[in-house]
């Protein structure tokens, strides 16, 4: 007999089932009781932080990994982590998800750049008036709608596979046909009068994904919903997961299943906030790294993770949605914007479409931050580009009070000359965490206040009870004092925080450097200076400056573009003449591997310096 | 408890175990012992017979079908029919199967005519030498195989799919690759050298489905396999078939699920005898008749059924391989060649094709002969097509003694003056009954030796014990005496296989009169006759005209040209040109639809007669 707990969930109340194995995470999870988990369940972020209040002898005992986000005295106060906190009995569960853990509505930054482009889509919807058969002149449904077609619009069409065979029904329901056409083939007829004409742009991030509902009829974006990349479960970083496909019997189709689930599920949120119908997506555009390029398309990643690091393909891919078990018009086609190599990739040819610089005519550095940072630079002539692994740090992982730029997270700090704290949260609310803007804000404010030397060291010796030395030895300097702060503790930067974001930006600098060594370029050459990535949009230019995230320029000259690769895909969604540019594009920037470089190591250790171990760079 | 039966099966002496519920003809399929059955074990054909030796108690009781093909004496000897003979008992049985009811080697006819066709598949084989990627060079796996390609051969491909995601690992095996295109697109890859390139090409017959397994190096067919339509569970013809799609749930996925099944039960059994692999075979060709066209594709056949009875579409069709679930190379193509009209398919472009009507200088008439008969009339400046419903009946199904042109089977009979008969059997072997071209020279003999009148009456009224009235009171002509045979009993032609004959012979010759009303010309404007079907290359064509299948011409102007529309089939899979021509002919051919004809009726009952009404049409 199986032997079922009574769980309820505080503050909301909400009640519900649990059977012995089951994790807290996962219980919550089938109620909608949102818990924040970066990792997706895996032990490995500490964020789904819960309290027991009164059941914790009907779980397990604590794990290792919960020992190491957890102290002794949270311990003792009934704190678990909710993921690895599993039923084990059948006694009733109350269970209270702190303020810290409550996942608010996240911002995610959508627009990106917006670049003039001439709406011409490759999939339009015609209408037509098709001839009913008789007796004499018995012509097929295909040669009659084609017949219709090539006099009204003067086009020869195909006809795909689904649409024939929904066309027989479709035609006795109603002589006039819309049809949707993508290039010159029929992927779907529909009886009567019809003019939803709908896309899908996605952008694949290693952690995150955005999906862009477009209305093609007018270039709008209707609505846009977002996910973290379920891979994260067969992996944290792109390498772990290569090594998970290659090692794993059915790798390659968990992960391609993945993330489709998760392609497919965006499609619906969006569809539904706009009050439309996935049927009525006739084309998908998708941008990603070469290795989320690989697993969305079910291409064995194998080599990408061996110098020298080949793709599978380069160029872009053309493939019917039913083929990908993407839920939207089975015939219509996905198209993957084309890769630059092993890693750099689709994403990275969207952000140089929407940004223009492959026709700039000043010099331009690009950064594309996320879990690896692409690196452009170039002009009109001639564009460069290498890839670093960043980490997610940026993104509000491995960081203590780390978070998603979501409701109540710290964006913007000041710190004053006294060391008093001045923050920003987003919607105003009671501060629960710093998202990525916030920590590169606080470092760069620690540093000019002197709370941080340039080796990156937090200055004990300073007056002020903010920079203390933590309950598990670790300094740190608190940014929000625990009365003001909805999670019911300080909130704080800590040795470690910094040491992330120096690895961070130290590895994106040296790319940087590379670059501009091979260029031959100085940073009075840099014309512009653009910061890319879902998290770039909210920095504060003169904070990423001062911590060295890239050579010092005048200010005005660094403009933060958001998602530029979902800009670029949206564009490439909206326009057959994009395609042909990114097809270019891929073609004509040259990859750099920075592993091939031997200057790396030196050049990696003098930028772990804030800003750098040669300040002169940002004068 | 289930109780389990044991059953032999005599003469061969195979063993089983039967549960309750489970029929004789299943178990025997199961055991691998054959036994001869036209309908598919639906109780309708009365081929199934066997004699219950032993066990009869463990059987359900004789049904309404049995009771109507044996009569008493054979119930009262342990016959039943296989299909109908249900085990309900757990006593042991033994089964034995007698002669008439053994299935012997079918002979079929797999030749055609063979037209000359220059050898140019639209799949080809090429092998390119790959380069090595390296850190400064790492263009991607596809990207560096076009090159070579492109390099080697001078020609810009695309990849399929499944190709892109066999490329890593092929190109790490060797960097020699073997690339099969079809047209400009890689659809397979294989490391180092093959020059393996097969192609499939398969008539799908209401009745039987005939296919080829064509090595497209040399143009040889290299194996052929058979089957009966297994469409036949859902209904014998073609009616009945679209009926059941229509009224049942699911029911075209079960008609082309059937028809697909059956197709890579061939393509295993062909590769098998001739030791290929199916994973080689690159395209196939389909054809048949246009509701087997429809079900083949999973187009619905709805409309095909009611005037003015349009089908879906009527040019050629491209599909890959495993969008249909066809189990050859996945990304392969199956083309499935133009229909004419809803009632003449695809099969009747593929006699078109091979016979070259569409070129002849003078004019010919053409019967491809099956469930329904197609006529064609014309020459290279018109051609004219009809269809007609002219049943089983010339495959051996609906006749007492009919059997398939397998071993045992009388295949030519004269009768004398004094009524004695010859006859000839089908591998030498004592006879088991009559197949097509027997029943036609049957009925023509007996016609010239007085033993039938025009009308098509049986002359009870002769002095021979070969004309007698049959045990079940119906007039019958021995043809071979039972101590002659291996069945144990006489085989006769009765009076109900004359009139099954001559409402299918009268069908077919309505059509070739109104055909050439239309086309205003006599018989002596006949210049050819061509006799198409698996059946009609072993009639006699004297036979066939004294009975009056077509019109009276010189015999030297009559010729057996076989499975036509396999032969057709052939060559569009060993031509493109050819497939252009199928298309041009598709659209050339003019339909009449006899229904449509006020004198169908007047003419029908006409031909009823032996050779017809009007005599002087055979002088």
């Amino acid at each position: 007999m199986r032997k079922i707990a009574r769980v309820v969930f505080l503050p909301e109340g909400k009640r519900g089932e649990a059977a012995p194995g089951e994790s807290i995470l996962k219980i919550a999870n089938g109620l909608g009781v949102d818990i924040n988990s970066l990792c997706g369940g895996f032990g490995t972020c500490g964020k789904c932080r819960i309290v027991v209040v009164r059941g914790g002898e009907s779980l397990n005992d604590p794990s290792s990994s919960e020992k190491r986000f957890l102290n002794e005295n949270e311990l003792g106060m009934g704190y678990r982590l909710a993921c690895e906190a599993v039923v084990s009995g059948a006694g009733d569960l109350i269970i209270e998800i702190p303020a810290e853990s409550r996942v608010g509505r996240q911002i995610l930054q959508i627009e990106g750049v917006e670049t003039q482009v001439k709406l011409e889509p490759l999939v339009k919807k015609i209408v037509v008036k098709v001839q009913s058969p008789t007796l004499e002149n018995a012509l097929a449904d295909a040669e009659r709608l084609f017949a219709a077609i090539e006099k009204q619009f003067s086009m020869r069409v195909k006809i795909s596979p689904e649409s024939l065979r929904k066309l027989p029904m479709v035609l006795r329901k109603d002589s006039t046909v819309s049809v949707t056409l993508w290039r010159d083939e029929i992927v779907d007829v529909e009886p009567g009068v019809s003019d939803e004409l709908l896309g899908f742009a996605v952008d694949i991030g290693t952690t995150k994904m955005a999906g862009y509902l477009v209305d093609l009829n007018t270039g709008k974006v209707l609505s846009v919903s977002s996910r973290m990349n379920p891979q994260i479960r067969y992996g944290e970083d792109i390498m772990s997961r290569i090594t998970y496909v290659v090692r794993e019997e059915g790798g390659l189709r968990d992960m391609q299943g993945a993330v489709i689930e998760a392609i497919n599920e965006m499609m619906d949120e969006a569809c539904g906030i706009a009050g439309k119908r996935k049927e009525n997506i006739y084309e998908m555009v998708a941008v990603g790294n070469t290795a989320m390029h690989h697993f969305f398309l079910g291409l064995p990643p194998n080599f990408l993770g061996l110098s020298p690091y080949p793709p599978v393909i380069q160029g872009s891919v053309d493939v019917r949605a039913k083929e990908l078990s993407v839920k939207m018009c089975p015939d219509g086609n996905v198209h993957v914007l084309p890769v630059i190599a092993g890693f750099v990739g689709a994403d990275n040819v969207g952000v140089i479409l929407s940004t223009e610089i492959y026709k700039s005519d000043v010099l331009t550095l690009a950064m594309d931050i996320g879990t690896n940072t692409e690196i452009l630079l170039g002009d009109k002539n001639e564009l460069m580009v290498c890839s670093t692994a960043s980490g997610p740090a940026f993104e509000g992982a491995h960081i203590k009070h780390g978070m998603r730029a979501a409701t109540g997270a710290i964006e913007k700090i000041k710190i004053a000359r006294n060391f008093e704290v001045d923050y920003q949260t987003i919607g105003g609310a009671k501060p629960r965490g710093l998202c990525g803007s916030a920590i590169v804000d606080a470092l760069a404010e620690m540093l000019k206040a002197g709370a941080l030397d340039r080796s990156g060291r937090i200055n004990l010796k300073l007056e002020t009870p903010r920079v203390r030395v933590g309950k598990d030895g670790v300094p740190e300097f608190v940014i929000a004092w625990k009365d003001e702060t909805s999670i019911g503790e300080d909130i704080t930067v800590t040795q470690k925080d910094v040491r992330e974001l120096q690895l961070a930006k130290a590895a994106m600098f040296t790319g940087v450097r590379i670059l501009m060594k091979k260029k031959k370029v100085s940073r009075k050459d840099l014309g512009s200076v653009v910061i890319a990535g879902a998290f770039g949009s909210h920095i504060n230019p003169e904070s990423a400056m001062a911590i060295g995230m890239f050579p010092g320029v005048p200010l005005d000259r660094v403009r933060s573009v958001g998602n530029a690769a979902g800009s670029g895909a949206r564009m490439a969604l909206m326009s057959g003449k994009a395609r042909e540019l990114a097809g270019m594009i891929s073609r004509r920037v040259k990859y750099v591997e920075l592993a091939a470089d031997a200057e790396f190591q030196r050049e990696f250790l003098s930028a772990m310096y804030l800003p750098h171990e040669n300040p002169e760079l940002f004068d």
